[in-house]
């Protein structure tokens, strides 16, 4: 089927895919002197008073804005700006479809990372929560790291912590199924962008000692020059054994392999090379750098990509709706790695006995959202 | 009717007024293949390819920012930032119920001039058209000259415009009830902010000549010391014959007085002073100049004021709504006088015979979003 042909007719047809709605009746003028004038600064004097109480007279207390400069549209790359729209729309509308968030999308006219810090304190008042979107690395680090100390309320850049807690869940199920155990996997991850950095992060705080990194050039490790402060400082909490060299050499003995790069980067001498029972999530998208098929038949116990043409679809959309329904429900200022830890966990025991082709809910699974809002919200 | 009462207990009821919907199907995996990814890389390529489509591809053609910085809300002055969002959602409500126009709210945590100005050029690339609103005079003219000049998408201030269209019509109905001459009248306007300013401004656009401006300190002639650069240009070109003293001085055979100020600044004797059948507009919210029953005592042919609960409401609630229909319907890049003048006249002429109690459409009157926006669609 071809989704291309396909999207372009549906969103000429809606011409897009949010509107906004009233949710107050306003047909007479006595609706009208409710709703507005004068009826209206009422509700403002109440809300000076005392903000929080903007939670419960406006709709602030469930409105999240999606930021992005389009410098990582997807597998297009710096599209800035007007060309970022449709998937901002995209995720608006899944965000109010499984998660009742009304989720404005922002698509900004700078790249500044300064400027962009700036822009997300000035909307602040309107949201009770930002989802950063399709920022490139290595600026979308600062940008979150800074947003996280400098606002009052959360902040949570998906395609860093979305991706890493789908991750974490399919790698959850991947073990149940295998009968590997978590903490003593030797993960090799390609990739040390947006999503690479954040799942390196969240597996070593989940207590997992032995992940390499690996980007265009080569192993990650101390030793390196060039590093920019990021993977500086993911470098000192991995490639413990300081292994230098390609991706094929990081793919000797490992247990799991997670691709957030390129298509067609791994071949069936790479996972040959694995250890037992190997464990491959091929993210990259749209074409994963290995088919599931070349994969299993080079060994892999278990093969997960970013498609939702293969079993085993690896995508945040299972993530961002419930942690920001979450998030609202319980006022919460800050998304924790404890969060996303409870996250994960959340989502892969949705699956009770996970199979080959069962590793992770599929995107239309409704029991996703409730999962993660609770296990966000249960958290500090 | 308590309005305040009964708003407090609608926004506590609904918790705010608006929310976001999606318009396309999202229960499948195809559904969501189609509108997200990876079907909607396809639509970000050829909305990078070129802009334009953005109109037919996303919501962006049908989507306004309602921005404001809170710093001169209704009758409650600077309440900035968050106590302005009620205001804001409630436009939104009615610009999505009177015009199907998606307008976002966006409360900002700035109050400079230049920071505006750039916020709104930051936000360009996701809408079609900038309602600003509740922005605090002076600062209003610049913000808007600049944004004018500076953006490629309409933008329109609701508490200058808006206002002055309203006012216009109203005035051309009193004068066709009275059978006064438009480009003969004497007019006072009291008070000197973005509405005095604005409404100045259009009557002196239609050809009327006799213009006289009252703030605070007194009349405005081009002597006067201290005048703020918008006030000295409209000195230029009102006040011709340079009278000096108060409000009073200047309702002296006046044929219309027209009040943006406060409650209670207008007496009896006043309005006995001004030429005959006196029109009088006493827009102060939420308690007029003079109010209605008082100023027909005294002689006024026909009253006026801001408020639902008296004939002859004059609220721009009539006119923003069908003045971004027709911008965004024609895909305008600027509001033009003659735009502003037109929409003026199809207001005005949707009432065919006017009465004392009906010189200006009802604000429930759905013909007037369709009268404003062909208006403003056939100018340029």
């Amino acid at each position: 089927m071809d989704y291309n042909k396909k999207a372009i007719k549906l969103h000429k047809k809606h011409r897009g895919k949010i509107e906004i709605k009233s949710r107050v009746p306003l047909k007479t003028k006595e609706d009208l002197s409710t709703a507005y004038t004068p009826g209206v600064g009422a509700v403002c004097k109440e809300i000076h008073k005392n903000h929080q109480k903007g939670r419960e007279l406006t709709n602030r207390g469930n409105s999240v804005a999606i930021v992005t400069d389009s410098s990582a549209i997807l597998g297009l790359g710096n599209i800035y700006p007007e060309a970022g729209l449709p998937v901002m729309e995209g995720k608006s509308a899944i965000f109010k479809e499984f998660a009742d968030v009304d989720a404005t999308p922002l698509v900004i006219n700078t790249q500044e990372i300064e400027e962009i810090i700036k822009f997300c304190k000035y909307i602040q008042p309107t949201f009770a929560g930002i989802n950063l979107e399709d920022i490139s690395a290595p600026r979308c680090f600062e940008i979150l790291n800074r947003l996280e100390k400098e606002l009052d309320i959360p902040v949570f850049h998906d395609d860093q912590d979305g991706t890493a807690i789908v991750a974490m869940a399919a790698l959850i199920n991947a073990c149940r199924l295998t009968g590997k155990v978590m903490k003593d996997l030797n993960i090799v991850i390609n990739g040390a962008g947006a999503a690479g950095i954040a799942i390196a992060r969240l597996l070593i705080a989940d207590g997992i000692k032995n992940v390499i990194l690996v980007d265009s050039q080569g192993l990650i490790h101390g030793g390196r020059r060039k590093l920019n402060s990021y993977k500086k400082e993911i470098a000192k909490k991995t490639n413990h054994k300081k292994v230098k060299g390609s991706l094929s050499d990081a793919m000797v003995g490992a247990d799991v392999f997670i691709g957030v790069s390129k298509a067609g980067l791994v071949n069936k001498k790479m996972i040959r090379s694995m250890a037992a029972d190997p464990i491959i999530f091929a993210m990259a998208n749209p074409i994963p750098e290995i088919m599931p098929d070349i994969a299993y038949e080079a060994g892999a116990s278990v093969v997960g990509t970013g498609r939702s043409d293969f079993n085993n679809q690896i995508n945040n959309a299972l993530v961002f709706p419930g942690i920001f329904r979450g998030l609202l429900d319980s006022k919460k200022q800050k998304v924790t790695t404890k969060m996303k830890l409870s996250a994960s966990l959340a989502l892969a025991f949705l699956i009770k006995k996970p199979t080959k082709n069962n590793i992770i809910p599929k995107v239309t699974d409704r029991r996703a959202v409730e999962a993660v809002a609770r296990a966000v919200s249960k958290k500090q």
